[in-house]
């Protein structure tokens, strides 16, 4: 035990602290040398008078510290007079501070096609910067109510009304935070507590990033088999084998592109009421359709006060998915439900931001900026058919909307996408759409890049893709 | 079958969709007439040449949207020329359009006084416009970083480091849509796909908010007793009884207001490594500390590279809980594994908002907002305990910080409760923090009132509490 260590006691004061009293740098410099072992439990701590001409600084303040790091049980009053380290302290390990983790370097070389990305360079302009300043400047409110804004649902059900023409009442529209974000409430709401025994029919191919939510959450994920025209229907599992939940695609099938036949809706919805299955209508991208006018949701089908689709909608495709701005419409018989979930979990979309989406729709922004992206994403469209669609061993999808193409090729798809790898041009394999074999081919994005990006990649994937 | 349906038909046109095409509404038109069944599967349709007279628009408006419908299966080309609601349809219910639900009314004249609301009303001021302003005139990115926008994560260790004395690199900062999203991602986290199995422990009594997050995710809760110090860790569970995960509030107990000891924590961390528990660390109200400085995060004794206290942030007590902005700050173990389930399950929080708290963090505006609404909190602290400490069967609770109070009542809670809500002031039962039964008493909030509204409500709590 050194009885005097007044003299070594390393003790940084105004260094990186400028904004704190002495007092509570001199508390933090203890504790540092605490818990850095420099200061052992036992070991007597200068008296203040010491310990304040040795530092230049008023004895109150050394006294100040002490009395916070005696209240805090870091010292104790010992016999006599003296001030020890609190002799009951483990010795604590040192955190290694201010480590650097080198975060991996981007290459701007790449050109990324990979699906799912919009045009985004022309999303911030003047509605847009409005819409932001308006909502920060509403004085803040001290609550939201579980399912958002009603400035918010209300611009939600009009935007519905006018792009999809389903007609819900905005107590039916709940505000997520993204698609994904959505049918996790959604999930949570529909699993009572207990998420592993949920059984979640998805269409197989498939987009991955919906599979993996149920899965994340616990749920048993059950594939359900799509071809041309969407989901197989007549396929579907029945009875007790059915799912309690199934997620489709129903106006643009991802990836395949199918748009699902008015017969096919009316059996889908027919199952769904004999099964009791909640229908989760994934309307990812239904806006950007160029071939045709999109098709009625099947949310316009259902009945909305006693019916089994809820709809998840999202700004991903047709703004950009860094706004993490979505909704569910709901059913009646579910809102009760998801709105007592969202209030047991949180609302994680912020108020501005939920007032910041509502003024950019009210502006019409949104309608005049997806007509000028349904025209450039159709260029877009014709420069891959154009380089793609006469090619031996390739097999270009219809594409009537969307932003993505996806290529049956001859070729080993492993082989095509890491030789564009090679080449600096990123394209996803088709097969990972499946959860198990799937076909052979890729899908890439052509939505985020510019007609001369496009036309390079095109190139590199003619090049590849054909069967040597 | 109807042979000639055409001048009967109510086709509504330029009423409601006065932004779509003709066609675009004459098929709106004949979808909206089959799901009401005004026509049936098998009628036969108008010629377009009829249809077109009758409505006084172009046939080729009418060949385009029966175009449509052909193509979407409403209609199929029967035998001869003629055509026909497809006769493989079901009839489908109409949907009852635009019921209007009465939302509940908000009485204005009520005192809500229930915990949790900070004084919200000075937070709308230039530096939060400004922060907004910036952050919506960033060029739109494609993709975010599964963690978060470098320079908020960036701000956060920043914040952490002045705020609680705790050193992270802003690599081990995930962003998150507040407190409860971001214990889900957590718990969603280390459950590997299977939160039922999940083990977490909470604090009895305890934040309910906090409890019910594991409770829907389907994991186990249990709980842990709390004494006048905080928790008791000479009793938590041990080996096979051991939580994988445990939610503690060392700072500022919730709701009692003990603070752990230093020895305290340090046991509470070799039981944690020894039991390989993940400890989060609530750290909900700890800026807010009158009677003395806050002491050091439990984080600060933890080594950050390889620690097991993860440090749960936002700003809902500091400035509001409807910006939805918080964090976790993770050891190096967690990182990628917060970061890949992140990945997955999608980042809720748009990059407007993260890059919003980014700059008013940066401003130094947070700082000054906490000092003076410290202060506030302050003075009405001392009026709780001026109006109610003398009182003959009434405890209140040490407040050393926070922004809610505690009183142990001899006349039973929920008389004071009902009674108090008779009399229009709203407060929470004690009882409801134990997950089982509990001490009888009120918890209630001082700091979104003002000091008039504050007088009254103690006043009535007086009345209402005082044994007779």
């Amino acid at each position: 035990m050194r009885t005097s260590p007044e003299i070594t006691l390393p003790l940084r004061l105004g260094e990186q602290n400028e904004h704190s009293t002495i007092p509570v740098q001199l508390a933090s410099e203890f504790r540092r040398l605490i818990s850095e072992t420099v200061l052992s439990p036992g070991d007597v701590v200068p008296s203040s008078r010491a310990l304040a001409l040795h530092l230049g600084i008023s004895r109150g303040s050394v006294v100040a510290a002490y009395d916070q790091l005696l209240a805090e049980g870091y010292l104790v009053a010992a016999a006599g007079r003296s001030t020890v380290v609190n002799p009951q302290l483990r010795s604590v390990q040192a955190p290694s501070r201010e480590r650097i983790r080198a975060t991996a370097a981007v290459t701007s070389s790449e050109l990324d096609l990979r699906p799912g990305r919009p045009w985004s360079r022309d999303v911030v302009g003047a509605a847009w910067k409005s819409a932001w300043r308006q909502a920060s400047a509403v004085p803040a409110e001290d609550t939201v109510p579980a399912l958002g804004l009603l400035e918010l649902r209300e611009a939600w059900a009009e935007h519905l009304r006018r792009m999809r023409a389903v007609v819900r009442d905005p107590s039916q529209l709940a505000v997520t935070g993204g698609g994904r974000e959505g049918l996790s409430l959604l999930l949570l709401a529909l699993a009572h507590g207990n998420p592993s025994r949920l059984r979640v029919g998805v269409e197989e191919p498939g987009y991955p990033s919906l599979r993996r939510v149920p899965a994340r959450l616990g749920a048993t994920v059950i594939p359900v088999p799509v071809d041309e025209q969407g989901l197989r229907v007549s396929d579907l599992p029945t009875g007790s084998e059915a799912p309690d939940l199934l997620v489709v695609t129903p106006s643009h099938q991802y990836p395949l592109g199918g748009s699902l036949p008015i017969d096919r809706r009316q059996l889908l919805l027919e199952w769904a009421t004999r099964h009791r299955v909640v229908i989760v209508e994934d309307d990812y991208d239904s806006e950007l359709r160029y071939a045709s006018h999109p098709l009625p949701a099947l949310a316009s089908l259902d009945d909305p006060s006693d019916g089994r689709v809820v709809l998840l909608g999202t700004l991903a495709k047709t703004l950009t998915p860094t706004l993490a701005a979505g909704y569910l419409a709901l059913p009646e018989p579910l809102i009760d439900l998801v709105s007592s979930t969202r209030e047991e979990l949180g609302q994680p979309v912020g108020l501005v931001a939920q007032s910041a989406v509502a003024n950019y729709l009210n502006s019409g922004a949104l309608r005049l900026h997806t007509q000028r992206m349904r025209n450039r994403y159709r260029r877009r469209r014709r420069q891959v058919v154009q380089a793609l669609s006469e090619l031996p061993g390739v097999h270009v999808y219809p594409m009537d909307g969307g932003l993505h193409a996806v290529a049956e090729l001859t070729r080993p798809e492993a082989d095509v996408v890491s030789e564009l790898a090679a080449r600096g041009v990123r394209v996803s394999p088709l097969s990972q759409y499946w959860s198990h074999a799937g076909s052979s081919g890729i899908v890439f994005g052509f939505g985020g890049v510019d007609e001369a990006d496009l036309t390079h990649g095109l190139r590199l994937i003619a090049e590849v893709a054909v069967l040597r």
